[in-house]
């Protein structure tokens, strides 16, 4: 290249110094990168489901050791996700980073000690899907092919972590699964068991729903934030509660938008193409 | 790790002794997997448009063995894949499994058969994709970059490896494609030639859907189900024919609802984001 | 294989006479592959926003050779890049292929020039998501987890391509972004600055849509075509200006459906689940 790439070399560094568009690494961990959290993530996968989507052979008399060296192996690799985490916010707050990796490592430990929770309610979700759709043949198929497993695989461990306050790895892990699946789930949202999605593509669950046991969605339904108030800039308020509560045993049926904090209440049916913006009552259905 | 660890290890060797969330691999031929699938869809395209997907390079005077040369490994891969299917399956109903490698490779073979079937539908479903969207270019840019080509190539391989009865497979095979383009199509649907989508994202074809020929769907479209019977345990009862039969020439715009056993003739144009769950007469337009 | 397959291998070689189902290669360079234009696409994102998509370390005393090599890097992928789109266009016109390496060559160096812009446009893009959306944690969240960042970039770089008259190279890299996302935007939509989609699955941006400044777009929102004239075959007409025009400050909610050539003024607001086919005036707002 000649001088006029040299030009374009100073202009895009140029660009560079202005703060926030650059990683310059002073942490020097990186940021959580991809294939890192795949390896994780498939890590879980084959501690949760063993024999399902790995290709370890399992043997009765093993099983314990396959478990172990998995889970060690996990926790390693959380470790280092958690602690590139740590230093990815840091920088963005331009502090020094107080955050050591044996922190990091005591809070893979904990998130490692959730998961016979995270398993339990992945059953139950598992057992919730079959159950509800009349195509499924099998629980294998359920977990195999069934979109929402992997949505709720990622949201539920996404969750955890989201709760013992890593920051950016909790986005990151349920966005991996909105690129794979459609299905779109902020890890704040709180969600009971019993739940499933059926087919998915274009569901959003946003970061402060609070849904109950037994809740059924269908594909296209958003769960959202209806307005926000605004600062003195006139820039949205963070972190302010604003996407719905659902009860225990609602439906919501496809492409229905329910929108601010309104209660849907237990046992309500919410059809299709629907509209809601205000409280709907226990046992009530609400029609286009 | 220390001793909390071992007994996580033992809650989770616990859970797994209910069934089925763990795969022992009685079989001793594993679970299908997705790297296995890649390859053999990769062979498919490989076969069915040549010099497309593939960076192998294609001459007049090889050609029959570039096909010969990857049918054979496709034929193999695909023994294989169906193998690991009939496990699956038996291991699912605990019975003995009595699939043989040989019962899976006569499939393999029979499927095979049908790729001229296959290929003479994807290229009816091109031409449609081609004159039906202003904005495409050329056959070649359809089949490279409409994600409704990816879909149907997906769908149509695995509707005759559903119709020949192999377990899990074919599901995993319309899953994949619709990870990759947001259209679900179950392999059990039934759809003619000179079929097309445009865009594509967020469409759902149910089991049971039987589709006639040049039928042309928009995003967003859902041809799904109204209600189910319930068993005695208010379960859905699997299998009833329960989504919408389309006729020849039935045009569908973007985000309409469509559900139940009902038929829209021949000729119709169903608007979009409507809401259709009664019979629509030939040659009728459903405006919202 | 046995005879059978060779009888089928001669009728998958017959149905390969008929042109456009094969690629023979008669320009021996192969066409645009996924594996390239992952490549070219990694390495954008490791120019435009060091630090956030790449392993490679940045140092503030070599930021100049670590873009300097990137640069080039991604020059020379991008000239093969182009050289195949020109081969794969010319061989669909059955015309001899006149377009030489150092014609792509140049065109790959003049797009360099435009990168510049194309960052500027980006952080506008960054800064808008990161201002709309109460859930976003600061701007590097923005760049690693937002699903319409990466849309954004996939669609900038894909538009300099295609207004510079490279054929079928930018439509696959906008296609790319559709996989991942469910933002289905055409390269040829001509896109403002400070542009935002919040959630994203679903989104429609036809090929001659225009849209001004500070628009944010909600999931699931078409910008479409209504009916397009068909010529004496009845086939549609290439090319002709059939989406929308959106104005500056539009804001349109989820699921709306906005067809035709018509325009929407400046600050209008679109709600929820719309179907809009006439003109908006500026200022108005259009709710269900």
């Amino acid at each position: 290249m000649k001088n006029k790439p040299d030009d374009l070399i100073s202009i895009l560094e140029q660009k560079e110094t202005f703060y926030p568009f650059m990683r310059s690494g002073k942490c020097r961990f990186g940021v959580p990168n991809t294939a890192e959290l795949n390896e994780f993530m498939e890590l879980i996968k084959a501690i949760l489901f063993p024999g399902y989507f790995s290709r370890q052979t399992i043997e009765a008399d093993t099983f314990g050791n396959y478990l172990k060296v998995n889970l060690l192996n996990m926790q390693t690799i959380l470790t280092s996700i958690i602690h590139k985490g740590y230093c990815f916010d840091c920088e963005n707050d331009e502090k020094s980073c107080a955050h050591t990796v044996t922190e990091s490592a005591g809070m893979s430990e904990r998130f490692i000690e959730t998961l016979p929770l995270i398993k339990e309610l992945l059953i139950s979700d598992i057992e919730a899907t079959f159950l509800g759709d009349p195509a499924s043949k099998s629980h294998g198929e359920v977990i195999l092919c069934y979109p929402v497993i992997q949505a709720m695989i990622h949201y539920r461990v996404a969750h955890q972590l989201y709760k013992s306050g890593v920051p950016i790895v909790p986005r990151m892990i349920t966005e991996m699964a909105h690129s794979l699946t459609g299905i779109d789930i902020h890890p704040g949202a709180e969600i009971g068991k019993n739940f499933t999605i059926d087919h998915g593509t274009g569901v959003v669950i946003g970061e402060t729903c609070v849904i109950g046991n037994n809740v059924k969605l269908y594909q296209g339904v958003t769960l959202g934030a209806k307005s926000f108030p605004l600062d003195d800039n006139g820039n949205p308020i963070k972190g302010i509660a604003r996407h719905p509560i659902v009860g225990n045993n609602v439906i919501i049926y496809a492409n229905a938008t329910i929108l601010g904090r309104i209660r849907i209440g237990e046992n309500a049916v919410i059809g299709g193409n629907t509209w809601v913006t205000r409280d709907v009552p226990a046992n009530e259905k609400v029609l286009l």
